[in-house]
C-alpha cells in the first residue's frame, strides 16, 4: 500500500526525519511518500499558523492524494485533519490522533511532551477536539533555544526527558507522547530514562494507517464525515476546487 | 467607534444583509464597515470550507485591521475565530459565539436552527470549542431546496419557524440562534410565532463588540491569546506575511 | 434606555461606587438607577447570605422593575437571578454572568480573584450553576483585613494584582474577572500590572444589559424562564406577591 | 434522636402527609417532629418560590433547631440546603438529594417523576447542583389539573405510574424517584406496576438523617461548608440575625 | 435485618476490625455476620486483585446470600458490586460507595485517603465508575511500611492525619474518606485533628444498608440491574452456576 | 511476531469465527494463536459473567502469555483488560477498545449494535470506563432468538443491518462497530447495506496489536499500569499465583 505523508510545514528536513523515523516500522509492501509544503511557515507553533497549514493541507491533498491509499498529516496538531476527511475519500490520519488513540491502549492518562510552550496552547484545543481531555493528564513544555528545528532532538534530550518524567510524577500520566514532528524517531532513545511508555506520533500513525488501508472501511454517505454537496468556488487552486465543485474524477 | 464585519464568503449580498440587519441597532457613533471575501465560496456549510474561509480571513484582517476598533466574523460558525483573536491585536468576535453567549443570559439552554443539515455538523463543532455544549439544546436543520443564498428568509420562514418551535417543545430550548448568516435580520418577524427569545447573531455580535471596545481589553502577552513569536514565512499574502514575522507597524 | 443596578447588600457607599463604574462606559441615552437592600447584611461573602439575598433581590424587583427597560443584580454570584428571570418580563442580568460571558470573548479561561476566602465556594457555585466551568481556570481568593467594605480597592490592590498574576502564571487564565462589588472601577489602575485582560463585572453587565435591551427579546411563555403559573401566597410584600398571584399590572 | 421535619411550604396537610409516610419506616427512639412554613405558598414548584422558600427554611431552622441531631428539608428540590448546611451545625438533609442518592446503590441511572411541569425546570438545577447529572436519566412530568395538593395522589396515581414506566422503557431509568412532598408515601402502592425499584425521598431522608447522627461528623471549620465569619445584618429575624452575627448560644 | 459483611479478603482479622467497628452503630434489632475469602491475597491493593476478588465476592453471595436482608462488599473499591447488584435480588453495598454517597450529604467534595498508592488507582477507577468524580477533589496516598495489615492504623495515625488535612488544605476537600478496610473504627480518633468530618465507610455502609432494608425496594425486571438470563455453565462453584442457571430456589 | 487470541467463553466455534474473520487481514510474519475458556459460559452476556470471565482471562493469560508478543481479549466488553494490562507485561488489547479507537480515526460518533439488549450494559460500562462517551452515539441492540450462537450471523443479518441504519439516522452515528464476538467477519457483507463505515472489532485489534508490537512500548514501572507489588496468595491457579507472587520467570 501507498501512504502519503504530508507535511505542512516547509522544512524538508523535518519530512525526512520523519520518513526516516516510520521507514523501519512499516510492514512488507507499504511505500511511503513524502510531501512538503510549498509555502507556509518552517515549523507551526501556534493556531494562527495551524489555521493556515491546514488550509494548504487541503489543497496538497486534493493535488497529491490520488495516488494514495491513505495519508497522514505529519505535523503534530493535525491541522486540516478533521476538514480533509471530509473532504476527500481516502483514510486521512493525523500524528497527534493517532499518538493519542495509541496511547489509550497503553494507560489510562498520556501526557503529551514539547519543546515550546505556544504549541501546547495548539495541542490542547486537539485534545480537547478529539473529546480526549478525560484521558490527558497534561501537555508539558519549556521553551528552550535551538540552532534549527532539525536540531531540537540533539539538543534538548536531557529537557525532553526531564519533561517526561515531570509529566509522570507530578501528572500521572501512564504514557508520554512525543508531541511535534522534529521530535519524531527520538522515542527509542529515551526509553531507558522514562519509567512509562514513550510514544512516537509517526510510528503511531503509520501503524494505524496500515490498519485503517487494511479495514478498507467506506466513504461515509450520511453523517458527518460525508462529501459535502458540490459548491462553486472562486480563487481556489485547481484540484481543490474541482474536488470541492465534484468534478475531480475520483469521487 | 468602528466595527470592521468581515464576510468570509464570497457573496456580498449576504454581507449587505448583514449591514441592513445591524444597523439600526448601532450605539450613536459606532460606524460599521462592510467586506466581502474576494475567493472561496458563495456560502460556507462545511468544516472543509470553514477550514479555507479561516485562513482568508486572517489575510484579509491582516489587510483590513487596521483601521477598526474590533472585528466580527460575520459567518455564523466563527472561521478563524481563535486564531485571529490570538494573532491581532484589536478585539475580534465571531457571530455563533456572540450569539450563544447572549443566547445565555436569555435561558439556560439555547437552541440553532440553521437551513441545511451540513452545516449543523460544522455548528456542533463551533458549540464543543466554546466548551457551551453543557448550555446548548441541540441543532436542528432541514435540508430544503433555496433559489439563492439571498432568497433563504423568504422562501423558509415557514420551515424555521417550524424547526423553532420543534427546539422548544422537543429538545427544551429556552432561546433559539437563527443560525447562518443569510437569516440575519429575521428575528423581529420570528417573535409572535415562536415562544421564546430569538437572537439574531448579528446583532448579537454588534452589541458584544461595542461593549469590548467601551472595556478596552489590552492584548495579552501571556497565556493563550498572546501574540506568537515572529516566524519567518514563505509564499503568505504581503499583509498577513508581515503580521506573522513581526514586520507590521502596529503591534 | 433606563438600567436598575440593584445592589442586594445594605451598604449605599458600594452602589455609588458601581454607579461611579458604570457611569462612564454607557451608551448615549442610557440612564443608570441604583437601589440599596433596606435589609440583610452590608457585604454579601457566603451562601446563606446570598440565599436571604436573593429573595430581597426578588421583592426589591417586584417593587422597583416596573419603570425600568432591564435590572442588573449588582452583587458579584447574582443572588436570585435565575429566579428573577422566571418571575419577571424584562431582561435580568447579574455581574458575576456577564463578566464571565464577556471574558469568554477575551480567552478561553477566565479566573475570578476576590479578596475573601468565604466567597470564593459561592463563586464556584456560579461558575457551576452557568455550566462555565470548561472556561474558569479558577477562583483565586485571600483573605486580608480591611477597615471598610468600600476601602477594599485602596488597601488591597497590590493582594489583587499578585492574585491575578498567580491566576495567570499558576492556573493558566486568559483573562482574570474582579470579583466582587467593592472593586467596581479598578480594572483600569491593573491594565499595566497584569499580562492579560481584567474584566470590570459592573461595566461588563451594563454592557450586556445595553445589547439585551436593543436585542429586545419576547419573554417566553415556554421553557425555563416562562413564569410560573398563579399562586396564592401568604405574608409576602405586596408588590411580590401581586407578581406571583398574576395580580400585578404589568405582565 | 430527634429530627425535625421542616416543610417550606404552608400547607399543613403536606406535612401530616410527610410525617405519616415516615414515622412506619424510622429505627426505634427516633423522633420526627413536624413543622410548617407560616408564609410562603402552599406548594413551591418553581425556581423563584424556591428562593423564598430557602430564605424561610434558614430562619426556621434558625428558631427551631436547637431541639434536634438533625434537620430534613422537607420539599423535593431542597430549598436552601447548602446555604443550612453552610450556616448551621447540625446535619442537614434534603429530600431530593437524599432520594438520589439513595437511588444511586440501586442502579445506574434514576428518573424523576412529578405531577407539575414547572417543577422539572426546578428538580433539574438541582441535580445539576449535586452534579449528578452522570446518574440521571431524565425528569418526566406532565401537568394535570388536581383539586387540593393533598388529593394529588389519589387523583394521579395512574399517570405517576405511566410516567415511571415511560422513564423506565424510553429514559433508560434503573430506579424512579417519586418527586414532589405531595406524593410522600405512595411508593408501595406504585411496587407491582412500576418494573423498577421506587424510592419515597421522606423516607430515603429519614433513613439517611438516622445516619448521619449515627456517624456524629464534626462541623467543619475548613471548606466549603465551615460556618461563615461573624457579620452585622439588618432587619432579619431575630433567631437567624443571632445565628449570622454568632450571638446564639449553640455553636 | 441480617447484613452478611462480607470480605473478600483472606485476612479474617480485617473481618472482624470491621465487624468491631461497626456493631456499636446499628440499629436495635439489627444482626451483622461476617464472611472471609476462603482464597485470593490478604488485602487486594491493585486492579487485578480487585478483579479476582469480584469474582470470588459473587461465588461467596451465591453461596451465603439466602439467610441475609442485604449484603455490604466489604473491601473498600467494591469488589464485584456492580455485577452482584445485577446477579442477585437482595440489596447489595460497598463500602465506598456508601461512603462517598454519604460525603455527599456533608460537602461538595470529598477526598480519600489511604496508605499505599496502588490502592489510589484502583480507588480512582471507582469514583469514575460510579460517576463522582465530580464531587472528588481527589485521593491522597503515601506507601509507607507496615508490619502487619491489621497493624496499619496503629502505625500509621499520624501519616494519615498528614493526608487528611493536606487533602483539605491542598485539594480543598469538604470532607474526608478514610480508604481501605484496615481503617475500620478510626474515624473518631481523627476528629479533633481534621478540620473537617472523617467518613468511615463500614459505618456508611451499614447505615445505608439499614435504610435500603427499610426501604424494601423490588428487584428491577427492567434495565441495568434486572437479572440476566439463564446461561448455562461449565466449571462453577455449585451455588454460582446454579444462581447463573436459574436453578436456584429463591429468584 | 504471535499474537494470542484469548476467547474467555467456553465456545470454541466462536474462536474459531474469530480466527476466520482476522488471518486474512494480518501482515505477513504474523501468526495468531487461538485459545478458548476451558470454564464459565458458552457466551458473555452481561457485567456478572464479565466479572467471572475477566478473572479467568487472568489466569488463562498467566498460564499462556509467555510464547506471544502480545494477546488480544477477544470479547467485546474486553473482560479483564485493564487488570491485565497492570498484571502482565506484553501489550494486551481489548476488542471493544481497539474498535472503538479505530472508529475514532473514522468519525466523530461512533454507535455500537449488538443482538441482546442484556449486553448494551455491558458495553456501556465498557465505553465509559474508557472514557469515550464524548465519542459515542449510543449502543443499539435488539433481543431476537437465535439457533445458537455460531447461528447469529447468519440468522441475523438483516436485524444488525436496520439497528445500524437507526444509529446514523436517529442517534448521529458516524462510525459503526459491530458488537460481539458472533459477529466476527460479517463487516463486508453489511458495506453496501450501511451509509457509514462499519468496523469489525477483530480485524481492529489484531491491527493495533501489530503496531504496538512495532512501537516495542516498555512495561511501566510507575503510573497506572505498572506491575503491582508481590503479594502472597492462596488456592489461585499455580501460574496466576506465581504471577502475583513475583515468582514467575519472564518478569
Amino acid at each position: 500500500m501507498r501512504l502519503l505523508v504530508l507535511n505542512p510545514n516547509t522544512t524538508d528536513a523535518v519530512t525526512q526525519m520523519l520518513l526516516a523515523a516510520a521507514r523501519p516500522t512499516v510492514a512488507p509492501g507499504t511505500v511511503l511518500t513524502g510531501l512538503t509544503a510549498p509555502r507556509g511557515v518552517p515549523y507551526i507553533a501556534s493556531r494562527s499558523e495551524a489555521q493556515l497549514a491546514g488550509a494548504l493541507t487541503l489543497e496538497m491533498l486534493a493535488e497529491h492524494q490520488g495516488d494514495h491509499d491513505a495519508a497522514i498529516i505529519a505535523a503534530f496538531g493535525d491541522p486540516g485533519l478533521l476538514p480533509a476527511r471530509e473532504l476527500f475519500d481516502l483514510p486521512v490520519l493525523g500524528m497527534a490522533e493517532a499518538a493519542m488513540l495509541t496511547a489509550c491502549t497503553l494507560g489510562q492518562r498520556f501526557s503529551i511532551v514539547t519543546f515550546t510552550t505556544t504549541m501546547a496552547n495548539w495541542y490542547q484545543d486537539t485534545v480537547d477536539a478529539y473529546r480526549l481531555s478525560g484521558r490527558c493528564a497534561g501537555i508539558r513544555a519549556r521553551s528552550l533555544p535551538f540552532t534549527a528545528i532539525e536540531n531540537v532532538q540533539a539538543e534538548m534530550e536531557q529537557a525532553i526527558v526531564a519533561l517526561a518524567c515531570e509529566a509522570v510524577e507530578e501528572d500521572g500520566a501512564d504514557v508520554v507522547i512525543l508531541g511535534g514532528a522534529p521530535l519524531a524517531g527520538m522515542a527509542p532513545r529515551l526509553r531507558a530514562q522514562v519509567p512509562v511508555p514513550v510514544v512516537d506520533p509517526i510510528v503511531a500513525a503509520v501503524k494505524m494507517a496500515e490498519g485503517l488501508v487494511t479495514l478498507a472501511p467506506r466513504k461515509p454517505v450520511r453523517g458527518r464525515f460525508s462529501r459535502p454537496p458540490a459548491k462553486p468556488t472562486t480563487g481556489l487552486s485547481p484540484a481543490l476546487a474541482a474536488r470541492i465543485e465534484h468534478r475531480d474524477a475520483a469521487q
